[in-house]
Parts: structure tokens; sequence; C-alpha cells
């Protein structure tokens, strides 16, 4: 940007049902953040969508009265092409894949979750290519440009980016954020007098430290373990005696490997009554595009607000501006884990506190050591490390160790037999492994 | 020991059905390992069987000529004092107690294995603790002594020594030299040119290189997946396409990890009819005790070697030979990790190729990293430290959060019910646990 | 604290020249710094001096019309009683130790530096055992005070701090905020808008990254090496190819060991002049007492800021205010190392960024390494680590290790024969090391 | 080599006075290092010489009636096509060069040290181009070969194969063997049994343990400081009192470390008197080649042992030995560094304790830590990788840096000054300084 323009930012995935609410903080936070190109991009398949919502966005910025312009285009390289920021929301293989994601695991007795489960290794085969060359785009035409990645699995598809490409880039989550506005509201204080501390991965994380104000308040939060849940989770409530013990507060992704065998149960049931996660949220999707396509609207609508993905955009924006503005202020990122977890590599993804300088976040050591979670933690990551490697080189035996060493696999037998279907059920979205076939297709998540 | 002394040892636990072996390799080593006095101890409860199989012991001494004192005695500390190596091999309530350490996690679904599984943390809680004991007579009777530990989980046994006690103390398994035999009969090469690199924990290790008379077999060892079996692991074949993909030798005790739900199914199926390992092995002993009490006996029996505990001895008189002379030999021993595994603590026990110099072993930096282990090895070794910490303080918040963190345990509910049944089992050799109990009391393994 | 109540505060070594400065800042911030209690607190022999700047810093906070009371004491327990800051800025020994300090190492050829020089060592030797008395206060009478230490060689205090006390400790020193200051200056940028990345030791630091508003600066800092210059470090300048081939900004106190020679030198001349720091020093500090003694003087006289030790107080008044309401802004402090530097113990205290949270610093990763720094640092803290150790122990040993091996002595005889000289001239401070002898006494800095 | 044949060695600079040294120990080792062709290679400066030494080692083997063929050629590509070891003892630029780097820093009052101090960095800048085009043609030529590396400064050129080819190599000094031989003769044990702990660099080591027969000498030896001593360090003797706290033997290497000023004052006095060790080495070489030259000779003659590098063959030869026989025997190499000193990289060069296997030397974990040495070890080595970064680019920058933080240089200025002269000295060697030159030539050590 020249020192005398506005903000240029590309959205990658930009007919995502998300996208009013990252127009709505563009709009409320304008004088710190002064967007003046914003550019929808999506793939032809979602181009329905990206018409509705990008109509949409184009009612807001006009009752707003701002100078922003908004382009909605399929061109990939024209929106990147000098951008400040680029962020994805992109779903490979649209919702019917997350459908398969998490179907197929329950048939071997295995949890279908699509982040940290098996199914999340079948997403990052799928997106991690296409971030990559997202990445290529952005390196070429943008190299300045921060990438701000939401796309699931966020940790995995981070960490291919730090180990894979050139491009500055950074994971994003809605969880650590969620958790500051829940402690906010349960003490009634200002967000920024609480100090939450959390570490671990994306999705697999331990807060271990919660100061409202200058106060102490983890036991507290963790005697409250009714009031710590999640829309997108299933609310099981945490054993007392096992969290006081921790000394830390898990997650709520945690419970795949905390309960996994209640969890399990009850994706079973589900699944038998003919409902999963995939579809409830095509519904709400489908619900919402028709609310955007009303043209009297000119604002978010409230219903946005239940999709579960609340605060993804406000995490964007925030970060967005302490970039731009080199704030120095500290917010939970995925990035790269230097020597903070020392068990780690040095260029593993982690999800830590940071101090969002202008050339970067710079993660703050830990005040308190997680020392249960660390096999955990290493066992993920291990996974983790492999899953990327599969995905970007396409080696089934990859794909094998990879899944073999998953935490939520029972056995080799069942690592390989259910790799073998899901690879098979996502043939035309692995180009790496399916050599010669067509090229994967993303549309918004 | 005094320059033209012999040497004085003390078997913890020497009314073992093992002992003879042990017996046997004193005779035959006896130039190298100058053996004088060997002092077998026993508890009360095992004073049966130490009868019969001491007596066996001075029988072989006898028909050998050497010049070696055999002394049996209830009375520890005496055998301690002035000893120069001190091995353990003791069972903490007997073979009853490793029955329920078996079978109560099956009723919760979750293999019962005594080492690696979660039957494993109730003998590291009964048995830890009766260690310490020993240690505190010979960091008092025998300061300059080594502690040979046999005593399973021997993992955890030796970590447990190496950070509570002053005590120089080394664990010791049979499964390498076992491998190494094995190469050593499939090549027809001698054992010292054999060059198998171990990495990992007590019975949970990996061989990621094996190089025979300076060639590397590793691919030829894992297209052989038949030929790498145990007596005392059910004999499933591992996957080649995993095994190559994994590029390493995994221990048979990583069945229990990679081939789980087969595994439990065994288990399961075993306990139906009426089976388990434990009440295997009691049998066996049984017999062995009725050949040990013929009088005519004056050598270790034939039978002997289908305990499942064979080479242990040899192990065992190899090691003290080595630590006697100084050879700087290498064997594959349980000793202190300092650097060697970057992502655990410098004092976390390791099973690793060590040089033995005349003042203890130095563990050998690996050639090869096990890149997809690292995970399961940190997960297994968190739970041991969580476990180990938990039996030296009796506090039940750690022995929960031990049991919660264990890869074979499918979730936090499970964990803390499966324990309180467990603790409660074996409350008499708990008194950490159960204060104002009475003491634990150990008999031969 | 109490919530509703204000701050006690306790400088030790009340009495120096530099109080005022301290007394501006509390004033001017009183609103994010609400000081009701100030305890100045000295020593006998330094009441005169406290007296004359005591009833200074009255006259100042009356004329602020400010409900600030201010207590002058030689009760050092009743001052840090409930104190919520503790600072120290004494001088144990004197002045005249301090000519001592710089002139004995002159006669053997070696530079007498009072901080990073084997002066400093002296100065540690007879400063550590008091401040590690002033912890034990502290720890017995308010143990939740964060102490703030001025006190040289700032680093080796805070670092025998961290290491032999509870005490939450900080090291500060002026020297980053001169900087920030003269780069602020330069490019007529906001100090918040300077992002300058400090590593190293306190009074051994490297700057390798200056941005201003954003953009790197760094490149013409190093170009402009007459620039870059302090009151109290001979302004000789920098071989611009060295400086650009190290791609960092030096601190000026480095030339002590890229200029050794010439640095020596200049000492040698100097001396021989009749001129010492120490003298020119105790000249300055009589004029200024003279002027404080006015009594018409009701505010911080301009002289003051010609003492060299200019920003002191500025730096300790903002790291308060920062703790104090926890505004998680950067500061350059002196704080445990962590893993910022991997090759230096996590306990090593070192000079670095930190963000200033609630309950603490908490040191930044770098973002560039200084590859070339890493032996010297690595060089003068282990010197460090055994001066520090020989202070707290008394022992010659390591005074003779630690002298032996600091960089600007040439060979152990110079050392030994040096330190024979220095320990004898301090004997009356140094009771560790002769024992029996009278307690040490510290007046003010 | 192929299992039924014999051995082929290439020797780089087999015109060296050494090389009957290395003949007889072929000789005498020929059984379990089966040697059939030995090429001894030299340059065309060096011809005379090689004929000389050349023609002696014909007549020795041809005296022991084994079936050895030695071939002189200066053909070095010829002679390492297929050789199972190659050893390099070349001196680029031959003694005159020497000579300089030891009387060029002197004008400057820095010690002129051919390995360690400045004189050591031209050699470095000189030879480790050569070596790595070596290091090109075994790549190619014999990639399964082991390089031994006698070359000094043979701890920067044995890192720089290490980080800039993928010839397998070993670092090899006679300090260590001169050690145990010293030992084994005040102690009249064998060498095998004596234990003696290396660590640090070459020629900058700490001896930290010395077990005879199973008993800690150190403390004896520490005492003993006039027995310790070397034929090319001048014999100044140590402070008792340091290396008692020292808790260590130091390398007399290091005396140019710890003894400064006396050793500079030494060398100042012997160029004065017309002396320099370039010059006597000299005569010496001219000496050794008149009696080489005796067509009676037919075995190595007494005189080579008073040339200063006794044992360096007998070190080759046991290298040689136990890596091809796998004795996994222990021994003092110059290796990467691994994990075994925390605080450098792990592709760091460093003399330590190593067990030789037949796939290479594996560096032994230290049983007992230097923390004095640490700073001086890590300021040399930061030395040693700038100047072998220099000597592989030709950057100036790099060779400023190096010789700015070399600690017996005692400011930037002279460093500038001293490396402009050495640079200009050495035009003719330093091709990757001065592009557009003729190639440097290197004639046998």
């Amino acid at each position: 940007m020249a020192a005398n323009q506005g903000l240029k930012i590309a959205v990658i995935g930009g007919g995502s049902s998300y996208t009013p609410e990252l127009i709505e903080g563009f709009i409320l936070h304008h004088k710190e953040l002064p967007v003046t190109e914003l550019w929808l991009v999506d793939i032809e398949p979602g181009l329905r969508k990206l018409n509705i919502v990008g109509s949409l966005a184009k009612r807001m910025v006009q009752e707003s009265g701002l100078p922003i312009t908004v382009h909605l285009t399929t061109d990939r390289r024209e929106a990147i092409a000098g951008a400040d920021f680029v962020s994805t929301q992109i779903r490979v293989g649209m919702l019917d894949a997350r459908a398969r994601d998490e179907s197929i695991p329950l048939k071997y007795g295995v949890i279908g979750q699509e982040t940290t489960g098996p199914g999340g290794m079948m997403k990052a085969l799928r997106t991690i290519p296409v971030i990559l060359d997202i990445c290529r785009d952005i390196e070429e035409l943008a190299p300045d440009a921060w990438l701000l990645n939401f796309t699931n699995p966020a940790g995995m598809v981070t960490e291919a980016v730090l180990r894979y490409s050139k491009v500055k880039s950074i994971g994003l989550c809605n969880a650590p954020i969620g958790l500051i506005k829940q402690v906010s509201a349960k003490y009634n204080a200002a967000p920024d007098r609480i100090y939450a501390e959390f570490v671990g991965l994306n999705h697999l994380h331990w807060i271990t430290r919660i100061d409202v104000e200058g106060e102490d308040k983890l036991d507290e939060m963790l005697a409250d373990t009714a009031g710590y849940s999640a829309k997108n989770v299933p609310a099981r409530e945490w054993n007392p005696e096992f969290l006081q013990s921790l000394r830390a507060l898990p997650s709520y992704y945690l419970k795949y490997f905390y309960m996994t065998d209640a969890m399990l149960e009850e994706q079973l049931t589900s699944a038998k009554q003919g409902a999963n996660r995939a579809e409830v949220v095509k519904r709400v999707e489908e619900e919402l595009f028709e609310i955007y396509s009303n043209l009297e609207l000119k604002e978010k609508p409230k219903q946005l607000e239940q999709r579960g993905g609340a605060f993804y955009s406000e995490a964007a924006v925030n970060l967005m501006r302490s970039l731009h503005n080199g704030t120095n202020d500290i917010q939970t990122l995925n990035v790269a884990n230097r020597s903070i977890l020392s068990f780690l590599p040095e260029d593993a993804s982690i999800e830590v506190n940071c101090v969002v300088t202008k050339t970067g976040p710079l993660p703050l050591p830990l005040t308190r050591n997680p020392p249960m979670a660390k096999g955990l933690i290493h066992a993920v990551k291990t996974y983790e490390q492999l899953a990327i490697d599969a995905a970007v080189t396409g080696d089934r035996s990859l794909a094998i160790q990879a899944l073999a060493h998953h935490p939520l696999v029972p056995s080799v037998e069942v690592a390989i037999t259910m790799l073998d279907e899901m690879l098979e059920a996502n043939r035309e979205y692995l180009p790496n492994f399916f050599a010669g076939k067509e090229a994967a297709s993303a549309a918004a998540e």
C-alpha cells in the first residue's frame, strides 16, 4: 500500500455465508483499517452464492457511505495482485465432501471429525494443494501481503504454508476470542482486561491461566464446567475432578480425545437418525442465502450469529488492524512455534498468544506449562506433519503413517482400510494422489 | 570391591524361577566376573520358593567347583551391605496382583497389559515405593553398587530410581538381546557383528537400523514379518505396507498400540475362556519349581527357556561383566535420556544403545530418527511420568491424569472409574494412597 | 494494594542524585500510577544526601498538589513492608569503591570498567549479597512486590535475584530508552511508532532491527556512525565497514570489547592526568546536591540531565505504569532468558524486548539473530555466572575462574594477581570472602 | 572394497615427512587392515619430496614382504578412484605461507598461531577450498570412502567438509592419543584401561575425567602441572590454583588463551632472535629428507619422532582399523556435534570421544560438563564458523567479522588492518577472494 492510498483486500472464498460479518467489520473499523478495495473471489460452482452475498456486501457498503469498492470475481490472480491482505475461507469439495469426511470414519467405529479427527486429514489432503496454489499467486503478485487463513484444518493449512511457501501467513480460529467474550460476560470485565493463556494446537488447545483485571480466575472457571461449551461441539460436561487435576481448561474440541467413547456414540446415534453436522450446516446455509437475497437487507442479519462461526470476522478484522497499525496488542493465533514448545520443531504451527507487531506476530513464552498435555500435543502434531507431507507429495505411505499414528484410530488395519475408502471417495480432489486427474475445485467455506 | 577380592552380588527377589539362569551365567563367566558371594533375598511369603531355587543354586555351584558362596536370606540389608551389584526381580503382590492388573481393565474394554498398558500403571504404583525403599538401603549400605533392574515396568521403575534416588541404576529387558539372537541365527553371523539401533522406551521401542557384518539388512527384516514375533505377545502379523512405510521394526509390545482392536479382542476372548497370561505364568512356574525340587538336578533345566523371559540373565551377566571390566562394548539399556531424544526431559528413562564404560553406560546418538514414532513415545512417556509421580506421592490427581492420558484409555470417565476399582483392589499394596495401611510385601518376580 | 488504595513505593538508595527525576515521573503520571506513599530509604552514611534530596522531593510533591506522602527513613524493613514496588539504586562502598574498581585493573593493563569490565566484577561481589539481603526482606514483608533493579552491574544483579531468591525482579537500563529517543528525534517519529529489537546482555547488547513507522531504517542508522554515542562512554567512532558486515548496531559499551586497545589507552591517559570517571561523577554529584539544597527549588533542575543517567527514572515509571495497568506494551528489560537465546541457560538474565503484562514481562522471540555475537555473549555470560556464584558463596576459586575467563583479561596470572589486590581493597565489603568481618554498607547510587 | 579384495588407500600430500610413520602403521597392522594399494599423491612442486619419501616407503614395504603396492602420482583423481580411505595432510602455500601466518600477526601485537590463532584463519582461507575440491573428486570417484583429515586447522577443515560436501569425514589430531600415552606411562597402565574424557574443539579441548583402571586420577594429573606439556608449545607451567578450580586439564594449545600475554612475549622474543616455528620445522624437515634419501634405510627413522607430530599416523591407522572392522572402540575425534554440546549447532565440528562403529563414529555424551569453558568454546567456534564461511564464499565481510570476533584480536581496527595485509600476502592462494587469479597449489604438510 502506498502511504496515501487505502488498503486492498482479497477474500478467497468470498461467497461464504460468513462474508457479511467481515463486511460489517470493515465498515465499523474503517478509520483504523482504511479499506478501499474489497475483492470477493470464488470459483465457478460458487458463483450463485458469490453474487448473492456480494450484492448484499455492496448494499451494506453503500448504506455506510464509505469509499469502499466491492469487486466480485472468479479471477483469483486479479484479486490478489497488489493486495495488502488475502484471507481464505474455502471448502474444497464443498459440503458434500464434508459429509463424506464425517460419515466414512463412522463406518469403522472412528470419530469422523473434520478438523482434528480423521475427517480433518481428508480435508487437509484436498485443501493444502489448493492453498499452496494460492500462495504461488501471492508470492508472485503480492509478495508483501499477509495471508490470513481461516480454512480448516487451520493449524495444518497454516503449517503447510509456513513450510512450503514464502508467504507471510497466520492461521485464525474463533475459539480464543469466544473464550475471552465468555469470560468478559461472566465477570463483566472489558476484554482487554482479561489475559487468557492459550497453548497447544489449533482445535487442540488448553487454557492454563485466566486473569481478570489482574486476578487469577482459573479455578473459578474450572469449577464452572457447565458454562464452558460451544455450539458446534455437543455439550457434554467435563468431569470436575479431572479438570481440577488438569489445572487447565481444555478446548471443547478436546472432548473428542478426552471423551472419545461418548462422543463416538453420540455421532453414531446421530448418523442413525440421518443427521450429520454437514447436513445441518447445509440447511442453515440455505436459509442464510435466502435471507441475503432480500434486496431490502442492508446489514448483517442476526441469524448469521447462529451459524457457529461467530467472531471469525471479528478475529480477522482485529488482526488486520493490528498488523496495519503495529498496535503490539496480544491475540491468540496460529503461528510458527519457534521455541515456545521446546519439544516441537521450530516450524510447527501452534496456537498461542502473540503480540502483533507491524512486521508480524511474535509468540509469547508460556507462563505456565501444561505437563499433562505434552504427549497428546506431540502425538497429534506428529500425525499432522505426516498428513501435511502426504498432502504436498501425494505419497500414500505418508498418509498411511499419518492415519495409523492418529490417536483416535484404533489400529493400522483400520487406518489402511479407511484410508483406501476415503481416498477413493475424494479421487477428483486429490490430483497429487491420482496423477493425471482433474484439478480440485474450491468453493467458499 | 577391594582389588584382590571377589565380587558380592545381591539378588532381590532371589526366589524367582529365573534365578537358575542367572546362576548359570555366573558360573560360565566366572573368569571375567569373579563372583565370590551371591546373596539371594526374598520376603517371608516367598520363602518356600527361595529355598527350592536356592538349594538348586547351591547344587549348581558345587557342581562347577567354583569358589562362590550362595546365601539365602530374608534380611535385605545384610545382603545389600557392601554389594558390588544389586539386581531386582520382584513382583509386589505376586501373580495374583498381576491377574487383577490384567483382568480389571478388560471389564472396561481396555487392554490389561502389565507393562505398557493400564495394568502396568498399577504395577508401577505397587512397585516403585518398594524399589525406592531398596534404594534407600543401597544408598546407605552399598553407595557404589550398581542396581540392575529387571522389575517391570522396567522403564518406569528405572526412571523412578533416576529421579528419586542417588543409586546408580540401569534398567534391563531381554527383548534387545532376543532380537540380536534372532538376526544372528537368520544370517548366521556372530552377535558382535550385528549393529541394531534401538530407540524408544522400555517395551515401546523401534529398531531403525540392522547392520549385519556391515551390510544394511533392515529392508529384509521388514519384509520378513512372520519371523518377527515373541512368545509372550500373541503372534499377529504386521501389515507389510505399514512396516515398509514406517522404515523401522516395531517392538512386539507395540502391537498393543498398532493393533489395539485385535489385541483387545484376543484378550477378551481368552478371558472368556478363563485364561489369562497371569494364570498361564502361574502354572508354568509351579511346574518349574517342581522340577527345581529334584535333588538330582544340578544345572539349569531346559524347560526354563520356555518361560518367556529367556536371555534376561544373559543380559544381566553381560552388563555386569562390561561394567566390571570397562569393556566399552555396546548394549541396549534403559538409561537417562540426556539429549538423545531432544523432545524428552534429560532425566526421562529411554531404551537405547549404550557403550558400557567402567563408570557406567553412555547412550549413543541415533543415526536414524524415527519421525513417525515421536508422538507415541512422548504420549506414553507423559503418562509414565505422571504415573511415577503418582506412585511416589500417592496423589490420586496424578493417577487420574496419568490414566486419562494413556493412549489405550478411551475416556476420562473410564480412566476414573477403572482407577477407583484398581486402587481398591490393590489397597494393601498402596500405603502411599491409603495412609495408615500395612506396608507392601514383595515376593520374587 | 487494596483495590481502592493508592500504591506504596520504596526506593532503596533514595538519597541518590537521580531521585528528583523519579519524583517528577510520579507526579507527571499520577493518574495511571496512583502513588500515595513514597518511601526513600538510605543507610546512615547517606543520611545527609537523603535529607537534601528528600526535602526537595517533598517540595516538589507539595507544589504538585497531589496526595503523595514522602517518607525518609533508614529503616529499610518499614519502607518495604506492604510495598507494591521496590526500586534499588545503591552503591555499596560508594564512589570511593568505584574509583578503586576502575583504577586497580589499569595497573595491570586491563580496562577498569564498572559494569562489563573486571571492575564490574568487584562491584558485583560487593553488591549482590546486599541485594539478596533486601530480597529476604521483600520475601517476608512484601512478597507480591516487584523489585525494579537499577543497581549496576544490573544484568548480574538481576540474575542473582532470579536464581537466589523468590522475589519478582526486573533489571532496567536507560540505554534502550535512550536509543529510542535518539531514533525518534532523528526521524521525527513518535516513540511508539519505533520498533527496535535489542538482543544480548545488560550493557552488552546489539540492535538488529530498527523499524520507524513500519520502515526498516537499520542500514541508515549503521551508516550514521557519528550520531550513535553516549555521554558516559568516550565517543570513538565505529568502523563503518565493520558495522555494515555486522548487520547490527552495537551498544556503546561494546566499545570496550571491539576497541579494547584504544579504550584502554584512553583510560590510561586519563588516569595519568589524574582523572577517572568516578572522580568526575563525584564532582557532578556534589554540584547537584548544592543545587538541591536551594529551598526555592521545587522542580527537577535542568542540570540533572547532564548526569549521564538520563531516562533512568522515565524507564522506571514506564515499567511501573505498565505492570500496574497491564498495558501489554513493549519495553526492553533484563529478564530471565527462558528459551530466547537457545545457547544460554533458561535462568540467565538477558536484555531483550518484552511485552509487559499485568503479571510480568514476557520476553519476545527474536526476529533477527546476530550470529556474530553469540560467542561474545556466551563468553561474558559464562564470566557473569561464575562471578554471581562467587558473590553468593564467597568462593575464591569461582572468582578466579570468573576473572580468568573474562574476555578483557589477558591471562590467568593477571587474573589471580589483580583479583588478590581487588579483594584486599574491598575487604570490608566482602563478608562472604573474609568471614567474621563487618557487614557491608550501601549508600545511594 | 569387494569382500575378497584388499583395501585401497589414497594419501593426499603423500610427500609429507610424516608418511614413513603411516607406512610403518600399515605394515604393523596389515592383518586387521589389509591394505593392498597405497597411493601417495602430491603436487608438482612437491615432487622431489614425494619421490624421496615414496622410495623409502617402497623399501619399507619390500622389507616387510607384504602384498602392498605403493603408487606415487600427481594425478589425484587416479589415486582417489575407488579408494576405501583418503587421508589428507596438505599445506597450501607450504612452509613459507606458515611463516607469514605466524609473523604478520606479531607485527600487530597478536599471537601468530597457525591453528587456533589468527594465522590459523589464513591457513583455513587457503586450505578449505582445496580440501573441498578434493571432496568433489571423492564424491564422484569414491563416494563410500572415508576422508580422514589431518590437515590443520583440522577442526575448521572438518567442519567445512561436514557442511559443504557429502563426503564422510573425520578430523584427527595427535594430542588425545598423546595424552593417553602419557597417562599410560605415568601409571604403567595399558592404554585401553584408561578413559580420558575430552571436550571442546580441535586444539581447544579440556580433559574433564581421567580414569585409570577404573580409578579417578584427575586430581593427581592436575597437581602434576610440570608433567603436562608438549614439544610444539612452549612449556610454561599452569598455575596450580587455576587448574584445581578449573577441575579439568586444558589442552596445551589453550596456553595461547590462558597465558596470552606470556605466550605473545615469547613469540615476540623468538621473532626478534630470527626464529619462528615455521623456520624450525623447515630445518627439521630438511634433515629428515636427507635421512630418508639414504637407500640403506628400510624402516621409519627414529629422528621422525622428534618432528612434533608423533602419533598422527598411529591415530590414523587406529581409526581405519576400527572403521574397517567395526570394533566399536572409543577414540577422540573431530566430528559433528549433534547434541553433545547443547549450545553449539548440530553440524559444528567438536573434538570428543566417539565409539567407532562400522558406519562411522558416534560421539559419546559427556559425563562431566566444563561449565567454565563454555564461553570460550562458543567464542572460538563463532569465529571458526565465520572463517569457514569466508573461505567458501571469499566474502571479505565475513573475514572481517571472523577476525574481529577472535578472542586473541584486541580490536576491530587491528582485525581489519591485519586482515588486509594477510589477504594481500596470500593473494595467489585465495582465488575466492581475488577472482581471476591462479588456482592455489598444495604441497604435502
